[in-house]
């Protein structure tokens, strides 16, 4: 039976509406350079579980801050990262190697210090080939629409290489403001004024401010954004009065800021964000719960990014509360809830999209993006809010040749939840497999508007 | 194996000993009015689902505090209700409301837009039957005993109208005091001096007021209670002195109390019905953890219980030790506690009803009352706290007809836990069977004194 | 696939690198007095469920604070166990239980009011046996090396008769501070004073009572100490400069700390003792979370450790990060983490372990020791952390004759967790053996040292 799903679903286009591609990938469409870097060197995945067990991240060739030496052969790292590979064992990190392995470079033999060479050689080799550049993988994997996410300073440059290319690939952009957006981001102020030369607006004022937002986004637009993106280590919403809202606009562009205060503007501007959604129909994503750089001599050595961002309890309930009685009743806005805590799936999350129109919950991110984080997810959510409360899956991710491996392992979770649903006498079969066709493919279009 | 222990438990009698549903139906044996009335209009499960996906509260006739307009042909509202069936798909009402149409009604099609109409005049035509009234139905069902929830100051004259009719059904009341002990609550002082009027006591005074308590909890008594219920925000107790207790009931009265004047004086109140139990012998009953009202909008709008209620995190460690301090090692007290944080089961509940006497745990609540939240209850408290520290199954619904697939499906979760023990060697054969009986039906003749 | 894993590991040494059996046991090798006082008295997971049903704790023989009477006759103690055997039911005491007598004992009966006495007797005459004697049961349970955990005060003495004996059995010991480490704990200020005449360094300053720590941490060393312990309410660490540490532990020796000061001396201390390892090698191991004497009428009765110690949340990703920052990137540093909430393991405790090099996490603890917990904590850790980020198994027990059943429990719950693995294509066949042997034994003796 859950065979049957997953093959009724296997094939279908992916749908990837949230992820850290980049696009220059697309506009440039050169070779990736070599192994390591396709696979070690960007993926935090990979180079925190090394470091775990005590290799240092500048021996993965991991980039210093201070521009100190880092090692630099690929090979080296590719081998460090070799004779580590049983690590990963158990890992959703080994699934999605040994699946691009095999179907995108056809090497079915597990990676060790042995084998270490050949396939370095074997990878290396196929990368120069015209059928792994960036374009021909993109039409390879099936991918209907691919979301990478920039900046609010960004120029968007390589989104309009791509469509003034020609090329038929659907990529757009998403909105992530978190350099104009948080207080406590280094060069805030400066953000905020180079954001009102971009736009035009005075941003030393909270309209102008909020204008240059609303300009920024519908130019985001204009490059197939369907969305906005925010990330901040708690889901804390605001819905503070315009004088209250300036005023601590005026501190934050002072670096008056007490912590509290910058975390009191990041809350507003969510509520901010959703009242201009309103309008310009952006879905409105909450990706909360990070505690970034834990460790304050990674961040020192390496800077942000770098595996050591751990996850914390965060409560949605009364930090959401804000937010929805502004705008929670509103029939046309959507806001996707993320969380790094399960215990709020339950408790937390499934309630409140079980209730407000407006929110639906994203998938299993990060450490979750998962066979069982998913199976959890919909074990935790699905009695509560049901599948259509839900927004499909993402692959969230800057592996780009993980991309497959990731929507076919959420293909299979869900399928074998759905077969336990049917086997258990909880859903018919009819529905099981309108279900499934809904969460790999529908559901993520209908939320992100695609 | 699952299959057997179910045939074993599948047609014992039903045990309700907690519940809403309205001593009325069963006091004057009238008809319920259509469809729509009895499936949508007052189950918060159904309509909480179909406002998340935009239907309007108004659309589904649910009243308006101001009196306005909402739908008010049941047909209407039973067709928005069928048309958006697919959005039960994988939940528990879908399971209860199959179950009932099927069981109930004879009617073993999926509800849809099509057959809407068909489904609706088929229920409605089995509803003028004799057959289908309260009472046929109660006796069909299976049920020995039921029990219903009054407040303080109800006079259980429905309850006084069952017994004088000579009907031989068993329902019994339970004490419910929100209104009374709650110094948030709407006329809490006008109440209380309601209170006062009832019981002869002087309720201005601590004493009488505690008086007033002792005086309608016999009278409860009266009517079949064996339980009292108590339904906060939090699991606090307190264990004042009576100087304490005395000064903070005289602020409640003129409504001086802070917010956490107010939670500490509902803490004081449940410890004082425990010591209360010690007299009278009722079981205690915390239902802890919900905020009720989330959203302003609906609930200025529609008023409480509305489907915008959502659980929160919830501490008992701390929270219950005053009461447990004061009144946890007498042999006779029983106190049953019930959670919305299902990472209390494993973490708090079970160790802490693994330890005290007097406590035990009542079965999954509300959004965890499925098929997968039995499941996790059992696998996240039986190895700490055993069986025999549970209280049974509760269905706890206003939902008449769903109550005979709501034990089903307790019955047929338990089932399979208890298979998965035998499979995996962790439970004996014949013990199985004994469990299988006693989570059925003694454990909650025992728990609440039944 | 679960059982040809379990064949394949079933027959390993028992490593135990974590418990609390008497070592006095083994240095004297006589005879256990009798069943009550093998399996009822001493045992709190035993009793604290028999307290939980009613049972009084005087009346199974647990001593009274006050010296007063309790039960005295094993034989009576052991016939009020036999007629509740039932409520351990799909416990893990059940498990070991059952394991013990069938295994140890080769009596393959359920234990009830009927055969009570039978089977005191033949448990009883198997005590007597030279074959039942510690040393022998220790031989015959193929423990490679099991370790006890001893005061910082401990002369040791029965380790020293131990090694005296000629015995080849490995015991060692563990370095457990709590005396001198904790300022609330009963006569702090004379424990520290203690300390120094033991080490001949002046503990009334900061510097001499470091010193002292160093000294016996050498001392524990030289009878077989690889680990220190440390169980605290919270996983609190502090990093505190010497001034603000020295002020700190002046104030803990005049008995003027406020309880959050004193809190802040044992974060503190976490990281004393982490970079004290940095130089003698010894593993760290953090049991956090238990709320300790939670009835206040059970310890005032019966003292410290009877079953009424009931876990709460606990935070490790704000509470560890000082010890982490200070010392957490170190390549030889092994800290192990244990703890009584689960909610921890997929959102806190893996994400540390697979970043930190430093950190392992301990196997499920207390009451999560069981097929449940242990299925659990692999299905939430293992998809961030991997499996070598976890540190084996620990028995962790003071009930000697049920370490090969918990062991025996472990090993088959990880096999089955192994077989899910393989069945759905998370892990190759040949991998699951490899992890098998390393889950049952070499990640143990890595983590520790052993």
């Amino acid at each position: 039976m859950a065979r049957d799903l997953y093959n009724s679903v296997k094939d279908m286009p992916i749908v990837s509406p949230h992820g850290h591609c980049d696009p220059r990938w697309f506009a440039e469409n050169e070779r990736f350079p070599n192994p390591a870097e396709l696979f070690v060197i960007p993926d935090h995945y990979v180079f925190r579980m090394l470091v775990s067990q005590g290799v240092a991240l500048s021996d993965l060739g991991v980039p210093r801050s201070d521009g100190g030496a880092t090692e630099s052969d690929p090979r080296t790292i590719w081998r460090r990262f070799a004779e580590n590979y049983h690590l990963f064992r158990g890992t959703p990190s080994s699934t999605w190697l040994d699946h691009s392995f095999e179907h995108v470079f056809g090497l079915d033999e597990v990676l060790s210090a042995v084998n270490a060479d050949a396939l370095y050689d074997a990878i290396d080799a196929k990368l120069g080939q015209d059928d792994f550049r960036p374009r021909a993988l993109f039409e390879r994997f099936g991918i209907e629409v691919l979301a990478t996410t920039e900046g609010a300073l960004d120029d968007l440059g390589w989104h309009k290489m791509i469509r003034e290319s020609g090329w038929g690939g659907r990529v757009v952009t998403t909105y992530r403001p978190d350099t104009v957006v948080d207080p406590e981001f280094e060069g805030f102020a400066d953000n905020v004024e180079a954001f009102g030369v971009l736009t035009g607006e005075n941003t030393a004022t909270w309209d102008g401010y909020l204008n240059a937002h609303r300009i920024r986004r519908l130019f985001f637009k204009t490059y197939g954004a369907t969305a906005s993106d925010h990330g901040h280590a708690t889901a804390r919403t605001e819905n503070l009065s315009k004088a209250e809202a300036s005023a601590l606009f005026q501190k934050a562009l002072k670096s008056d800021c007490t912590p509290e205060e910058a975390d009191a503007f990041r809350g507003q501007m969510l509520t901010e964000m959703a009242k201009m959604s309103l309008d310009d129909k952006l879905t409105l994503q909450i990706h909360a719960g990070s505690r970034r750089n834990h460790s304050a001599g990674v961040f020192a050595m390496h800077g942000r990014d770098k595996g050591f961002d751990i996850p914390g309890r965060t409560d949605y309930v009364g930090a959401l509360k804000p937010l929805l009685d502004a705008v929670g009743l509103e029939p046309d806005l959507k806001v996707i809830l993320f969380t790094l805590d399960e215990t709020t799936y339950g408790r937390e999350l499934a309630p409140l999209a079980g209730a407000y129109p407006c929110l639906r919950l994203g998938p299993p991110w990060w450490f979750f993006d998962s066979y069982e984080g998913i199976r959890k997810f919909r074990e935790a959510t699905t009695e509560t809010c049901g599948f259509y409360n839900t927004a499909g899956f993402n692959d969230d991710t800057r592996a780009f040749c993980s991309i497959p491996a990731r929507h076919d392992v959420a293909r299979r979770s869900d399928c074998a939840y759905l077969a336990g649903l049917v086997g258990t006498g909880r859903l018919r079969e009819s529905e099981a497999y309108e279900v499934a066709a809904d969460l790999t493919y529908n559901l993520a279009k209908e939320a992100y508007g695609l």
